[in-house]
């Protein structure tokens, strides 16, 4: 591997674009192609969320690749959680104890913008759009491509390729399809959907609801969720199931039954959103799936990276987060000097794998979370006990939330084990009166509680250890 | 759906043989189209193991079909694990304190032999040989096949497909390629491959080490089985990385190479292998996979049963009683009169699928079990207590490999979730200083762990109710 190889990056989305910058500092050589139209001159939105979760670990990368100011600018911040009954009631649960500790609503197709005219400033990059990957020759690294305004069909030869091309990866599908060796491959679908609707901003162009939360109308076996935008607006999204239950995706086909669904489970959201009918019909129905495989390249020529490497639900805000920690501990290898392309990638997925695979599965968890949890009455007093130890304790306590969203300096896959043995000692403690919460607790309470629940988080730990778990 | 649909099974295997059977007894018109030509006057091991692990799974889905008998004809009972060192010395660990659970190796293609002669029998039952499907059209239910023999390719048009057609089902392949649906789909390779030898009978035509036992050289990162056949000789699978450790599949190109690895690791087997490097050098190397997806059916017309729906690691020695048990559970929801094949083939996976994704990760838990923890100080005691307390306590006390292995009542999925508690509780009790063994413990003496155990188990169970787990 040198820096004249000729590398190409197929997808040109937050990956590709942050990955193309990154490369181009380090002197590489980048031509990247993407299916789509360039976003920055051209509307489109091709069914993907229009906003989504910036937290820690992605202004690591942004700050690594000199945007992070930039993404700052356009982001909202979000300090906790606004929970919704079906009366219009709310209680806010805040994301952490710590006040600098919060999360970001920005615009996909704007932060998207933002990095590909970052990675067009360097010469050594080039980037092609409508340009649709439509197979990989792995054996000799060579991408087949078709123009979609000229309708042209061309082939371009590398030394090394990258698939950043999402969750639909056409690489991936490639290393399924030529067999050239054990593929390791899951692709799981939630057996629900989802749809974006939207909350406009109101008369003065402000938003309609508190823009420092992320809003959820929890139901138990469907939930709505809004993130605000720079723009007064919000974006809504519905999660419900495609056939199970009384609503679901493939019976609300009437405008009647959707006002009625609406009035029935999320009447105050349903008056904010003036075009429901028109948005619900039109707008597409999207699935929700989980992608994990290995290996993730091929001999010293291919690799997989982002979505299309790790596809997760987006349930943690993790997603774009996951993503652009990749392009930062690829470049964390890159910076090793290893001496050729295979051993680059070998290293990165040993080192990275764990931990894709643990925010896939901790992302899946939070689907039960958001929908159900939040408004259960356990739930709800560990979150308090937990952000009052954050507050008291900022540098003894973090949540399984707070290590997996503002703790970059811990690898996703520690921040479950750790999390997931916390939430269980902090709830069983509750369960069986070990410990009590009340209203103005003195910081002695809480000491001796964080002292119960480091003990038991570490006799968890360890009992799990014995087992061989 | 009535018993004059047209039923197409893909695959004679065991599955499907077995399925054939059951169908044809319950009347309905059976076609079988199966690649391979016909074991029974041919003489085929396509690569697959010749033994196989039959218990009680299997059995009760024989006994349903009225070949139990036939089929104890050609078994062998192994009533534990025999472990063999590096220096050849050797000891036992039973499968079951109770005298009456013991696992039999069986010959695969005896089996299915008997499965196959006995739906021949049935003449609403018919079976094409030599004729691999190469496709399936799911929305209209056709069947595209190509004779071996004539090299014709023709199609079948059927009321309802079943795919037995094993790991590599066509039938599965087709559900992911069609789109028709979201199809969530893994499959997960294990690095370790592994290639079958054999142990000869001896002179007589007996057997040279204990016909009682399933043999185990476990080593850590590989190691060697070996399952006795009724004509004296032994049927033994190595286990091996492709390409980790000092020796690997990889790198065990030469006969110096191989008799060094075997003399260094396996002097004791060596010794009975004549053919070691021919056998080593010419017979292929299998994978070592495991399959779970979902659904299993399209609409009225198509099923997925066994090994085709979910594929599992040998580790168990479950793989074909799982698929046995396919069987029973389908004709336990066929008794039901349930009023379509949508509605059948759907309450069939409901109650399937969480039995059969179990069965694949305690698979996967055996590989490490087996591989390491047999040789481990407390994996041992643990065992030595568990045979103790069967022995004495036969009604109150039940491993986790006795319920996966000889109690057909229990699913795979409780078996999984009590047993992994159970192991949890006694691991953590011996390892705390709780329990103690010595050689001749007394009723009393057991009685007093059995209730530690059982205390402990259901607290383990109680707390990670409380987690959500």
């Amino acid at each position: 591997m040198n820096k004249n190889d000729k590398i190409l990056i197929i997808g040109a989305g937050l990956c590709g674009s942050l990955l193309a910058l990154r490369l181009a500092q380090r002197g590489y050589k980048v031509e990247m192609y993407e299916s789509r139209p360039d976003l920055r001159t051209t509307d489109i939105s091709a069914g993907r969320s229009i906003n989504l979760a910036l937290s820690d670990r992605g202004f690591k990368a942004l700050r690594l690749c000199g945007v992070e100011d930039k993404a700052r600018e356009i982001c909202i911040s979000m300090y906790g959680r606004l929970m919704h009954d079906t009366k219009g009631n709310t209680f806010a649960s805040n994301y952490s104890g710590r006040e600098n500790e919060y999360i970001n609503s920005i615009s996909r197709g704007d932060l998207n913008g933002i990095l590909l005219t970052e990675a067009e400033k360097h010469k050594n990059v080039n980037i092609h759009f409508n340009k649709k990957c439509t197979s990989v020759d792995i054996e000799n690294t060579i991408a087949h491509f078709k123009d979609y305004k000229t309708k042209e069909e061309f082939s371009i030869n590398a030394e090394v390729i990258f698939g950043t091309d999402g969750a639909g990866s056409v690489l991936r599908k490639s290393y399924y399809l030529e067999k050239k060796f054990l593929f390791s491959y899951a692709q799981n679908y939630l057996n629900h959907g989802y749809k974006e609707l939207e909350i406009p901003a109101d008369n003065s162009g402000k938003h309609q609801i508190s823009n420092q939360h992320l809003h959820i109308w929890p139901r138990g076996d469907f939930m709505l969720i809004a993130l605000p935008n720079l723009d007064g607006s919000f974006t809504v999204t519905l999660f419900l199931s495609y056939d199970e239950g009384e609503y679901n995706f493939n019976n609300l086909t009437s405008e009647e039954k959707i006002t009625q669904f609406f009035e029935q489970e999320f009447p105050d959201a349903l008056a904010l959103i003036p075009k429901i009918k028109e948005e619900f019909l039109n707008n597409p129905t999207g699935a929700l799936g989980t992608v994990k495989c290995s290996p993730w390249s091929y001999q010293n020529n291919t690799i997989l990276l982002g979505d299309a490497a790790h596809a997760i639900v987006p349930f943690y805000g993790q997603g774009m987060n996951a993503s652009f920690e990749d392009v930062t501990v690829f470049d964390e290898i890159l910076e090793k000097g290893l001496s050729n392309w295979n051993l680059i990638f070998k290293t990165f997925e040993k080192e990275r794998k764990q931990d894709t695979d643990a925010i896939a599965d901790l992302a899946i968890d939070n689907f039960y979370e958001m929908r159900d949890h939040v408004a259960n009455p356990l739930f709800k007093e560990k979150r308090k006990i937990e952000m009052d130890l954050e507050k008291h304790f900022p540098n003894q306590y973090s949540s399984k939330y707070s290590m997996v969203t503002f703790n970059d300096e811990i690898g996703y896959n520690e921040a479950m084990k750790k999390g997931r043995a916390q939430d269980k000692a902090l709830l069983n403690l509750i369960a069986d009166d070990e410990v009590h919460t009340h209203l103005n607790m003195s910081k002695e309470e809480l000491k001796v509680i964080l002292e119960k629940v480091k003990v038991e988080t570490n006799n968890i730990l360890e009992e799990d250890k014995i087992a061989g778990l």
